[in-house]
């Protein structure tokens, strides 16, 4: 249960850290959407461990296999599947982690759940099932954009207690690709690579924020009342391992505001409503209504650390574990691509879910029912 | 779509604010779970409008009508349905909105998805939709209750900017009742109501951040890897009109933190393991560990205010709209129970799924596998 | 769980047959289909008990009551609910099977699965819960012919070992409804009647055969390859009770031919493909090619009936029950209307998944491609 | 849409005739259930083509690879992948199918839908797709044979015009193998490879009916209204390809007897209710009462016959095929593994679900409740 995420556009994804691959099947792809093996390969390069000196020295080439539902280079409508082969294994490097519980790891709560686990690299907790998501959303984000010029965009906002200072407006995918922490602010990201460096060199790690920001969004997508669209995005942003918040538009800040400040006042422009500021974060009731989706994701600390910890054995005996194995200080420039993918799939399937009902009658005269 | 929430435990709901009523169904309540109608109204009479002056003084009885499911006092496991008639319909008050989007309201949107709306009172964007919520979800707390002993707490934390100083783990039901904005810290409560009331006298709104907090949950519920329980969560929060952001035990905060100091060291109580500390929020990997687990929402400022703000008509010719008709000045006093509610009937749907599975199968043998 | 229907246009229904009301709520109709009272109330009173010599004499006025998602006489989009009260209700009737169960009815799978039971009227097995079935299922046949002419014809084509001898290409809902039994074929009309009341004097009852017969469904709808179109017409069909069996198209007879002499060719008519023959019935690969939809339905006969039956009580002593109350002696004339209803429901919701993903872009270029 | 089953347990399938691989993803199995691949791939086998003379001589392996969701030779709870690599694609035999339509399969159909279609070997609507059913069925299978003892059969009942004489409680599993055709009837299995080898002499092909009996199956499970466990086994049934008709107990034959005769009387063995006969067909009221499930399927004859037939090429030109390639001439046998998996699928999904809400409050006293 709970490997199936979508309702048109149906994810299913599988893996294990150390099992022989991760990959997943899409299923309701439209029939004739170009399906280009590079944009998904692009996508999980940038999510992939061993990219650079900031995260793990793990070294997996991560490269895609379609094994279905594409023929002559479109999507047929059918399910497309897609494979990972695990290569980089070492297992070795997780037999203490077989009887020791790592602290706010998802060790425990497996074998509560389970009864046990597949505790070799983390088994299906591993950061590496979000390869399938990666694969997947790759597809979703050239869905959106081919039909509404969508483009979905994720950056570093913050890493520890170092801010960046941006214009969002004017973040590009270049400037968030020149850095190694993907920050578009050159002075934070620097800032960033020595916080990580540093926790690293601690035996510890770090947490951050990742920023995310769709501009020109299909309009009118999101079912309220349980399914609207910030709904979707918080589920599936905090289905990403390590995330401990959401918000959207004004977000917290937002509740400390009076509503003649916080209230976004309409206006027109080329003919069609626009939010003259966006305190929404895009979207109004649940639904889209033409501004930037814009959100914010807050991401914990890596849990494994090689710091010494309290913590107990399976068998309940408290021990002290200094984890040993490759280990990323911190996960958010990786997490760029998760949430890029996460926030195309979930726009992705609401686009379609809309496209069902959307515009098959006119509204009613309001004479004549009266 | 979009107006069924769960998949074990499946609640429907209908209802527009000036239709004949507002109710839902709730499919896969366990046969023999006690239904008591007293347990529903009095959540319902926490949600009620007209309360205290703080809330809109539109006066609703909401009285529950069941109307299926339930025999000798139990559900017999079959469709559960209830209903509330809408008695204090005033559309005339709505008059100039069935013309004007009120700015950061549904209004606009609901026109771009459907291509017309029903308009008075908000329809089916109404808080009033939120009755369904609650009448399920005090259902759901009484099988929580009946199955582990589980409280499902929620309380204001903030308004505007007063923020309230309380210790979560002696927070009672008494001291938030008590409280007119549902607070339970006696002297933010009495800053928040000052804050309420001077807020509505400029005919003005202000936001605020509510509390969760469940202890006692059942162990081992959440369905990793899209349905893990902070994500459920997070997704039935921000279904509740006016949030902007979601929380679970360290949230954005902890993004700030080092892994060392984040981490939730485990130790041994009665036999059990716990948390020396609780930053996870209760949740590891996506399923409940035993702890508390702990969230907070955002609220964004009421939509709807008396001060003249620049907007569009339906024809999106310019205009400004000072709304009349009765609207909370704040919503978050009301939002306790929906936020309670909406916590109950993802954990029940968690812990009724973890069922289905759970504790079937004993662990393999290592020793005989290998 | 399993009381909801659909996956866009979603079917949720409850009630007892003596609780105080049965109703639904259906999510996901198009804004702006109209909605007529008066054809909901039609179907309605074809499925209404009591309505001839032939039925159950139960008293039921069935009428329909609105409580939400209609604004100026159309769909809003959001949630439709319908209530239908009971009024009818002499549970002095049933006093006896609260302790005897009925032979090949639900009442010992009901304690089995639910450990005890609303034994009044049959309580949730009753056919009364068709209502909402009936309700729904109007507004689905109304959509269907708004957006492809779609008719959903079905009437009875055996009772017992009569069988009627009609064309179906010249079956009409007059010929149809000016037979008590819904049976197009007067003379079969005639003695299916009296085989009927053969029955009911006997303190017996009889079964029969419904067909099923959609004319201009709409093209490429169904979804292959375990939502095939004629998957879920058989999964709609055997969820209305007392059925037992499903055909499509040559059915059961179709499986002792040969491929040369069942194999439906081709050719054109006004530039479009067609079957020149149709033992595919309508479907082929799980998909509606546009010929007629063709099915038929068997129903046992009515497990209730006046003759005394070895049976045993709830506490599994042995008894003879001979069953008093108001029972249909044969189901399948008031079936009829439950057949459409459920078939038009399933083509709806079809129809509008295929909308969600169809020609949103064009095939590839083989050419190109190669 | 369409590739994902069930509701605890999902199985969501991936996989063309001439693609790289087909396989699929099992979601929701209990963590311990011990995995065989011996299990899997002797089902595999059975369904395996060119395993006799009665069947398609196109060559593959079919070997199994599972991907994730096991260790130490048990289900972790986690998703199940499972592969078979293509192998023996001729897709040259397919060449003059890429442009002409061949009656009665799903080639016009897929186009008509999807716009465009893999046209090598039939794409997605080959049989080959039913390797992932049996896969996962063999799981499902073992799970109810755990917890359970049941045991899920099928078998050959009719082929062409040959019937079998068999006691459906004599019947075994040796028995059925013992036959080319899987027809526990040895005379009438000589008769049925006769028909079957004569209509592919003669470039035709020949239906037949499969018999789906499960012994010992869990008590109580079926979800009513819409999920009724014959409803399920319906879909279930008819999403196979090439299947007209599905009939549970006395099925079309029932509608022709009085309820005197239908009827099921009851009695009591070691303590158990039990049906003395069993024309409910194992399912009262849509859920399970402990007497074997008895249903029977109808398959057309193959669509793909060396003979001529009229058809039409995908600019609709009217024209002749005369299909090439290597189809079996009757799919009865090799569908009776198919059968056996999508039922096992089904009854192990609805225990699941059962397992969810069952047992969890006692039934109210009624002394009290009055």
């Amino acid at each position: 249960m709970g490997n199936v995420l979508g309702r048109i556009l149906r994810l299913s994804t599988f893996g294990e850290s150390h099992g022989p691959a991760v990959g997943c099947i899409i299923d309701g792809l439209p029939s004739g959407l170009p399906v280009v093996v590079a944009d998904i390969q692009r996508d999980l390069d940038r999510r992939r461990p061993g990219q650079n000196k900031l995260t793990t020295q793990r070294k997996e080439a991560d490269e895609i296999e379609i094994l279905s539902g594409v023929f002559q280079g479109c999507a047929t409508g059918t399910p497309l599947a897609m494979l990972v082969r695990n290569t980089d294994q070492r297992s070795g490097d997780y037999t203490e982690m077989e009887k020791l519980y790592r602290p706010s790891h998802a060790d425990l709560a497996y074998d509560l759940k389970y009864g046990f686990r597949d505790h070799r690299g983390g088994g299906r907790s591993s950061v590496r099932e979000s390869i399938a998501r990666v694969a997947a959303g790759a597809l979703a984000k050239r869905l959106l954009f081919e039909v509404a010029g969508t483009r979905v965009l994720a950056w570093v906002e913050s890493v520890e207690t170092v801010d960046a200072r941006v214009d969002p407006e004017t973040v590009t995918e270049e400037a968030i690709e020149a850095s190694l922490v993907r920050c578009p602010d050159p002075d934070a990201s620097k800032a960033m690579e020595a916080a990580i460096l540093r926790a690293r060199g601690d035996g510890d790690s770090v947490g951050g924020v990742v920023r995310l920001r769709i501009t020109q969004p299909p309009v009118g997508i999101g079912e309220p009342v349980f399914d609207r669209l910030e709904a979707e995005l918080a589920k599936a942003m905090l289905s990403i391992p390590a995330t401990k918040g959401f918000e959207i538009g004004s977000g917290f800040a937002g509740s400390r505001l009076r509503g003649s400040v916080h209230n976004d006042p309409l206006a027109v422009r080329d003919g069609q409503p626009f939010l003259t500021k966006n305190d929404s974060g895009g979207v109004q009731g649940g639904i889209s209504v033409g501004a930037p989706i814009d959100a914010r994701i807050a991401f914990k600390p890596t849990a494994t650390i090689a710091s010494p910890q309290n913590t107990l054995d399976q068998d309940y005996n408290e021990a002290v574990l200094a984890a040993r194995g490759r280990h990323d200080p911190c996960v958010v420039a990786r997490a760029v691509p998760i949430v890029e993918a996460m926030a195309a799939l979930v726009l992705a399937d609401a686009y379609l879910l809309q496209r069902a009902r959307g515009g098959l009658f006119p509204a009613p005269d309001p004479e004549e029912s009266s």
